[in-house]
């Protein structure tokens, strides 16, 4: 493959081209990521712990820290086809709107009906439920996202899919809610009276609009309780990060494939789900070879984790029913400031990803929510992609690092993830448009205020 | 190229391998179709009369008879280039859930920000406009899909892009306005009090929340009134179709590069733009070598201008301000029962597909809406997309003739058009999974009332 062949704007590998395993990139850390807890013994969580909650596969791809690659199975390879690969698309009008010598490049993971990176698990772990000869799944879900991919997963499957909406995005964004029955989920919104949690809650909040971290528990309590189903989780866990693999190695194939070496990789950063899939390759091979990538962590200026969090044992949920994680956090009762990039939202950040920043291996940068919707909005009007407002924060630092290089003249090679597309975030766009977009940062006492309730565990 | 290659999920055609002409079916039709007419003069419309009107290159393309293939300008390649070629995926898992020995493939156009095929031609008319060094174009939107692309095609050229949105659609639909508003085009609702039509609609029915007739009737008055605008249409017309042979060129050149033959070429209809450019290359083969191909177009059970309008002369519109054309219709003030699939709520039919339905070349059909509704999700369950109520009644039919053909065994291959996706239809979708849909078909009564008014030319 020469590096003279001229690049078209869409790279697509081959069907044959794909790849045929996940990336396990924990088994090329040196300093491994730190063992889930167990919230009440403060024990590492054993593969039986865990197995009332997951599916007994992604209990064992939870706890793999050594196997490098983990076959992807043909029937999720099957389903991957039907949407990937997805392309890696040179930015040619971006490049030509901004007149800077940098070569820039995203992988884009909008290209089917869930809208974003989330099917790519989705259809793992429904696989794997399937496999054990389960019944259902249960999971939460705030604006939507990965409570979609996940109805499309268990259709495909035929697997029950009950669902805990956030009930105020239940009743305010009723779109992403009818994409989840279309595809055959049951859709409750949370607070529920079907649990004990959510009566409970109902009962010492009347008229509560819901949480996250109430949907989670909700949704734990049926899993656990119901004979026949587990729970499921769309970021945040190292078996997610497994499955999201799949972004980054296919990016990696498509690079090499023209001779393509990356300078920087970007990605937005919640959970990690996306970040953690997109640079695992690249990440893999800095560590093993040294090769010089600067890898970049986008964060909301609202929520930010890794740039202003601590690195230290924290609740994984706001009900503190799930185990402990060692990672960057804000604190599990920390609720960012209205941030409509909904996937940005969480408190902590991933094991894996928190144990890579803090040996140095990776940068983490924050930006502010306007010039995140104007970053979307001039890469929408050259590139045609309206982007979700998540993967418009990769696209802000890219633009950012392109246009340092057109002061220093530098050729880099940029390469971002674009996870999705923004059209059912058009509420905040709208909000962009009328100039009433909150750019609240949090200050350093209210950081310290849920700092203060950290566990102590060392 | 042999037929036993296997055949990947998803057809995509190398980016050197996309067509580089339109291609002018009606150079190949034995009957033209008849000319548009002056409703002043009943003469047919010479060049320098739709002149003021349209872009002076898209008139040459309006008349033009007699030219095969026409070069699509680098320029408009290179946009193609962002979002083409569009896959053409082979619905593996539609046929193994139909157990049907028919091989069913669909040309699938929703890949692209505006949500449908429409951005073909809004790119190429915005092409033109900007050549001739207009500042800006005019049109209507009823839904939105239309002018949504042409919001993203007036933003790649840097053009003025005004936007007349029915108010009733304006107000209960605001996301796709927000898109328009994020590509910088000017959205005003319809009737407005910019226009001398405007203000009189506005006059003599205080509060009306307009209609796509009454938009259409303003958009013209601003594009003939004001220096340096032209007027663009998304469908019925032409050159639309022309811009739309870039669907079917695209299609059968990926059947022909794995040996395939299809035997049935099925689209949904509205004014026909995207039935006009998947049929186009089968079509022009079907007529010049008569090749055997089953073309059938789909149109609602509510709006059913081909199988129960008559051919013959009648106004484009319901202002009755633009040339007459000869087509099926219902009559120009024709109103649909309220139908979900806005884009197939015209009256008409373009003259092209008019003309070829006349002379017996292709058959049409019509489906209800519940039943359309149910094949739609039906095929998202299975084929992970959501798609397009318009494009779901292709769905619909192509799902009928592959379980006739598990009745007869027959190994058929069935093309058809997914022009988008239904990602912006989901108050549709709601109304379907809460059983509040209309199947209203309008009765033989109604319709000959609307026949009476045709104007009487012939």
């Amino acid at each position: 493959m020469s590096t003279t062949k001229e690049i078209p704007y869409k790279i697509y590998l081959e069907e044959n081209e794909m790849p045929k395993a996940w990336y396990n990139l924990r088994a090329d850390m040196i300093n491994k990521p730190a063992p889930l807890l167990n919230p009440g013994t403060l024990q590492p969580m054993k593969a039986e712990e865990l197995a009332g909650v997951f599916c007994d596969e992604l209990v064992k791809q939870e706890l793999d820290n050594d196997t490098r690659f983990i076959e992807i199975p043909e029937e999720i390879r099957n389903f991957y086809k039907m949407y990937r690969p997805s392309p890696l698309v040179r930015a040619y009008c971006l490049e030509e709107k901004l007149q800077t010598p940098a070569k820039i490049y995203y992988k884009f993971e909008g290209n089917n009906t869930s809208g974003s990176h989330k099917l790519n698990s989705a259809i793992a772990q429904a696989y794997y439920a399937k496999k054990q000869g389960l019944k259902g799944v249960t999971t939460e879900t705030g604006a939507g996202q990965w409570g979609t991919a996940l109805s499309m997963a268990c259709s495909y499957f035929d697997l029950d899919c009950k669902v805990f909406m956030v009930k105020v995005s239940y009743e305010q964004k009723p779109f992403r809610r009818e994409v989840m029955r279309t595809y055959g989920a049951s859709v409750t919104p949370s607070p529920s009276m079907e649990t004990e949690v959510g009566k409970r809650i109902n009962a010492a909040h009347p008229g509560t609009t819901g949480s996250l971290g109430c949907a989670i528990s909700e949704a734990v309590e049926v899993a656990t309780s119901t004979p026949g189903y587990r729970y499921v989780l769309g970021s945040v866990l190292n078996q997610v990060l497994l499955h999201q693999s799949v972004i980054g190695l296919e990016t990696k194939a498509a690079l090499d494939k023209y001779g393509i070496k990356a300078d920087i990789v970007i990605g937005c950063a919640g959970g990690g789900s996306n970040l953690g899939g997109l640079i695992a390759p690249f990440m893999g091979e800095k560590i093993q070879k040294g090769t010089d990538y600067r890898i970049i962590a986008v964060e909301p200026a609202s929520c930010p984790s890794f740039t202003r969090g601590v690195y230290a044992y924290d609740f994984c949920d706001t009900g503190m029913v799930c185990p402990l994680a060692k990672m960057y956090t804000l604190g599990s009762d920390f609720i960012p400031a209205p941030n409509h990039a909904g996937g940005l939202r969480y408190h902590g950040m991933s094991s894996t990803l928190s144990q890579l920043y803090a040996d140095g291996l990776m940068e983490a940068t924050t930006v502010k929510q306007t010039e995140v919707f104007e970053a979307a909005e001039q890469f929408a009007r050259v590139e045609g992609i309206l982007p979700a407002p998540e993967s418009s924060h990769a696209i802000k630092v890219a633009i950012d690092e392109a246009l340092k290089c057109k002061e220093t003249g530098e050729e880099k090679t940029i390469v971002f993830g674009l996870t999705g597309t923004g059209y059912f975030d058009l509420v905040a766009y709208q909000k962009f448009h009328d100039n009433e977009m909150s750019d609240y940062i949090p200050t350093d006492e209210e950081l310290a205020k849920f700092r203060a309730n950290l566990p102590k565990i060392d």
